[in-house]
């Protein structure tokens, strides 16, 4: 049975702008495949409703599951919720439990629940809470669209309050083989390795350092056995120059 | 005159595996912003034909510029350029062109042209070459689309190559202030603030390091009079707080 699909969806000026470097979309890419979820697709988009939604609608079509991060905090520029909402036509409000998770937070430190605070209380109709342990303000999941925070520190919390309650596949594995011949050399075998074996994705990384070039061969796929005789093949058809 | 707008293409199954982490859109993303065009919208997609037809299609049709990276290098995996033809349902062969410098090029290193790197010089009718001076095989641009390799040095030195071709706008400026309190605290001032200030884009970016806490504010704008007046207010709302 084939994996379900999952995409990624950013949400983001600062990425955009080149001010900020993105890290949630490597680490989210990394747990996705160790459970089975193949990420098929990412977009960035920027802090424009429009955008979102249509991103959201897109997206949420084509693949099994969604997940945004960013642009779920208390300021004007934080608008996801809201988006999210449109997107499928959902009324949105200050709904109970998340309001009364913030006030216990604010109450904590000894901070006012302002009216801007207020704002993370805004919650989809039927959405689930999704657990925030770092800053409580929660994520949510609406049908198959998972809301996460853009902090990398939060957006980890929740890929982990969120990865069990899903329902993987088989975990994508991969071997890597470096060959140090230029890809030109390696492109015909490599292509009949390919079709020799159809069920593996067999990628070609080339790499240029240090005076040395030549490129990282990546096999993947789901069932070790054709991993492990995909690689040996490999070895075998360079073997002074693949390790 | 509003700046020309821009995306990004990344072909790339690495990506989304989460074995690479890409390194050529926080460039691609400083460099125009310089220049003034404005990129807008990112997507990440695999090295799938179909995949890359129809993001091709959409992102072209609408920005004004399309950035590609990756999968135009001789192995089988690599189908971006004829991707790209058929996108525009193009022509696409060896071209005489392309051939005679990769020709050169394997010539003065004595290694072998053979039929997978003639594959390098396989350009859509009508494309305009772009120069790769790190290792030969050009890019290409084909009406607004601007086709890339993935390696990052060759990436950045064909952005190089195409900057100067293109009709630029207002450089995107942008001033940061750090304050150090809750973004619940700045939240309304900031608003008040943005709505003060509609030429400019007003971003909130949280973070929590070493035991404090805040954001930082990013004023992005085309006008240097505009930010420094809205970074002076900024400073005045948060006296104790703002730097």
């Amino acid at each position: 049975m084939a994996n379900p699909t999952a995409a990624m969806l950013v949400i983001g000026d600062e990425i955009l702008s080149g001010r900020t470097r993105d890290a949630n979309m490597h680490f989210l890419a990394g747990r996705l495949n160790e459970i089975g979820i193949d990420l098929k697709e990412v977009r960035i988009v920027s802090d424009d409703g429009p955008d979102i939604v249509a991103a959201v609608r897109a997206l949420s079509d084509r693949y099994d599951h969604v997940f945004s991060s960013g642009g779920i905090g208390p300021t004007h520029d934080d608008i996801t919720a809201d988006s999210i909402a449109e997107a499928f036509d959902t009324p949105i409000d200050i709904r109970d439990d998340a309001d009364a998770l913030l006030q216990a937070h604010y109450d904590r430190q000894g901070l006012e629940f302002n009216e801007a605070r207020k704002r993370m209380a805004r919650i989809p109709d039927g959405a689930l809470l999704i657990d925030n342990p770092v800053s409580a303000a929660p994520g949510f999941t609406l049908r198959n669209v998972h809301v996460m925070a853009g902090v990398p520190s939060v957006f980890k919390a929740m890929v982990e309050s969120v990865l069990p309650t899903l329902t993987g596949g088989s975990p994508l594995l991969s071997e890597t083989v470096r060959i140090e011949r230029g890809e030109g050399d390696i492109a015909g075998p490599l292509a009949s390795l390919a079709a020799e074996f159809p069920t593996l994705g067999v990628g070609s990384y080339p790499f240029q350092k240090d005076g040395r070039y030549g490129a990282n061969i990546v096999l993947r796929g789901t069932s070790p056995d054709e991993l492990a005789r995909a690689r040996g093949q490999l070895l075998e058809l360079f073997p002074k120059d693949a390790s």
